[in-house]
């Protein structure tokens, strides 16, 4: 199995704010941008359904890369909409742990590492 | 702003994990497990309609709030979709990572606090 | 089989557009149109996904009977949706028509059953 | 206003089932069906998305053009997955007119053209 990978979100979070004013040419990101909210959620709701699919063929043979790489995709594009309306990823993590009142679980996460 | 929360979809993992086998009784994810394959990706897709409503009405008026928390809901119910066929938030983010190549970037990121 | 159905979607129109002021307590319809449109896209994208998952649930075990009554309730709230904006099924029906230039087709279906 | 369109769906499963085994450069509809399922209901939530992101701006607006396009895209390759499957329009309205009971009603609706 793979090291977890804690701070993936955050370097995203720091990589679309820097692509989020470059040019169209220059990135996939800039790009979608350019296009507008509109293509944003298009790919985010292009995702999802894509996943929706995956998962289903995911329970039938067993095999998870569609699965995996779908709702990478999935997250991505909603962290590109966070990113082009002014937001990140570090919001919805803070209302995640608000919610789940994780910061104890985090704790108990890290000891249980050691 | 508040502190980034590196840590939280690891928590989530081990919480989900927790709840996979518990009684339906017990939680609401437990009773999403229960209830199966098809109704997890109903409220994916449910939370997704949500989401991209959320982002056409925060585009129009400013506000953030109900943005942040239709992302977190899709974010949190793809998680107990990731974790009802057996894998979880790591393996996802791991995947943006490879494409990203953030394992500099993270270090950068790092960096840059200091 | 069954008989053709034509007149259906101009029926369920006059349906709608009857409900489309009616009191919230007396009708389905009338409690949608009171909820607002961010209800009904809801609906429209729930039934999406429940259509896309009943699809690929008949392509494994060859049972239809969810994909019909999915489909059917996904275009019944794409019709709420079009009545609560002012539009109706004949809008979306003429610009099939005019994309398939159906005129023609429709003389010839019509012609076959004689 | 436009005439009613009553028969364009009944035309519309005539010319589907054509084009469900003719080859896959011979039409748009045949190279779906080539690409098979998962790309046919990837189409579908595309639509749906296009569909739910046009009501929203037709809300703000008042331009329904772009509603009325994506919801003919949505019903089009709702019927494609349809004819995908063996199934076609018909079974949808005779669901629907069984819901709506909408026998007496259609039978009104005629008389009240008359």
């Amino acid at each position: 199995m793979s090291e977890p990978q804690p701070n993936i979100l955050e370097a995203l979070d720091a990589i679309l704010a820097e692509r989020r004013n470059a040019s169209p040419e220059s990135s996939y990101v800039a790009s979608l941008h350019a296009r507008g909210l509109n293509k944003i959620l298009e790919k985010v709701g292009e995702e999802c359904t894509e996943t929706l699919i995956a998962a289903k063929d995911a329970a039938s043979t067993g095999e998870h890369r569609e699965l995996i790489s779908e709702t990478a995709d999935l997250w991505f594009h909603t962290l590109v909409m966070l990113s082009h309306l002014g937001e990140n990823a570090d919001a919805v993590l803070t209302e995640l742990a608000r919610r789940f009142n994780t910061s104890g679980l985090v704790e108990k996460a890290s000891r249980d590492k050691q």
